[in-house]
């Protein structure tokens, strides 16, 4: 069947994102110092981020709020509120932070607009992931946004129905195996897994062992080839 | 023209919210209360939420931040963290709150179903409101849900093109005159505001002078009497 739909992470995929998380995280640790150990302190406050995923979901303010947490039982309610002060000015610092495309990313939504329905699949922050869009100048291209609380494979088969296409006609494309490619297989969808070279430890997962409709690419700009290879 | 779409706000309209907002406010200033005069805090907080909001948006993650930036002001930086840790506690019991509906609300969406497309307009966190849906055990009524962040006549003139429907045949029903009543109008939907006994401050506005596609009511079992009247 002819693909006629490309759906799109955003972060990692069309945009940087991940290294501003890891700058900010360096940026904590180094507040913290006095009270322990850098890697330690990573460890915790992964731990405190996936502990509050299921109530506060993704995006920089849920990454905030686990900051806080983390820096209060780090340092058994001894931190600073002036500390606390410095980690609500890194959460605003990644809100406000510029949004860089990847390389490609531009000419290559350019070239597949007029012959594929473009849809951008992200989760996170609705108003952040909104204003990024925005900001990314890369809006114009694509012809849905969904913006949504978990990616798994119901999330693919409601955005396919809704924008009232068949699952083996579209393809995923994204950087995490786990939430853009594993899903979007089990739901019926073609999967194209293009690695950042950070990824956060939550989405770490192997590749599928055996899928005809599974293809990893190192950049964008090889998605329009890779299609055309399939006729 | 006949009404097909009875599009409907979640918070305050469709279960109570505010009521919770306004308690947890009354035990932040009680957590405060050595730093200074409640009424102060409270509109210090309002300040602050104000502020953030075009960064943070709507919701719960944003009220606990914006709560723990107005206690290391208030205090200049003498707040201790175990204060701050028991904020974080007041925002997770608000995530975890019971979602009680509004009287008569499930009654009615039962009646309009079958005759009626009914879509949920919401803003807030994604995850959230998508939560409070599912706990609230209205889920099955809506044809569609909307969760967006913010609610100008742009995002209704979206929410009738996303669901095929024309404007004059779509009504917003909803507790806030601002944010679900005066964009809806004047995007073209008729527009009911059923007032909550809580308004938050920042969702204050006055009536429209003059529109014939406007209407007040008391409560939501109104609504199929309403809908009737206009034949």
């Amino acid at each position: 069947m002819t693909i006629t739909t490309i759906a799109l992470d955003a972060d990692d995929t069309l945009w940087h994102n991940e290294s501003i998380f890891h700058l900010t995280q360096q940026q904590y640790v180094e507040l913290l110092q006095d009270y322990g150990d850098a890697d330690h302190m990573k460890a915790r406050l992964l731990e405190v981020e996936i502990k509050n995923l299921s109530l506060y979901g993704y995006g920089v303010k849920s990454f905030t709020l686990s900051m806080i947490e983390t820096a209060i039982n780090l340092t058994r309610g001894a931190v600073p509120a002036k500390i606390i002060a410095q980690i609500l000015d890194l959460g605003r610092a990644m809100l406000e932070h510029p949004v860089e495309p990847l390389p490609g990313v531009a000419e290559t939504l350019e070239t597949l607009k007029d012959g594929y329905k473009l849809v951008m699949v992200t989760k996170g922050d609705l108003m952040n992931q909104e204003q990024k869009l925005a900001r990314s100048g890369l809006g114009e291209h694509f012809h849905a946004i969904e913006i949504v609380s978990e990616k798994d494979a119901n999330t693919y088969r409601r955005v396919v129905a809704r924008q009232g296409v068949r699952p083996e006609a579209t393809v995923m494309i994204g950087n995490s195996m786990k939430s853009d490619v594993l899903p979007a297989l089990e739901a019926g969808l073609w999967g194209i897994h293009i690695p950042y070279h950070i990824t956060w430890a939550h989405e770490h997962a192997e590749p599928p062992s055996d899928s005809p409709r599974f293809a990893k690419l190192e950049t964008i700009a090889e998605v329009p080839g890779w299609l055309r290879q399939r006729g």
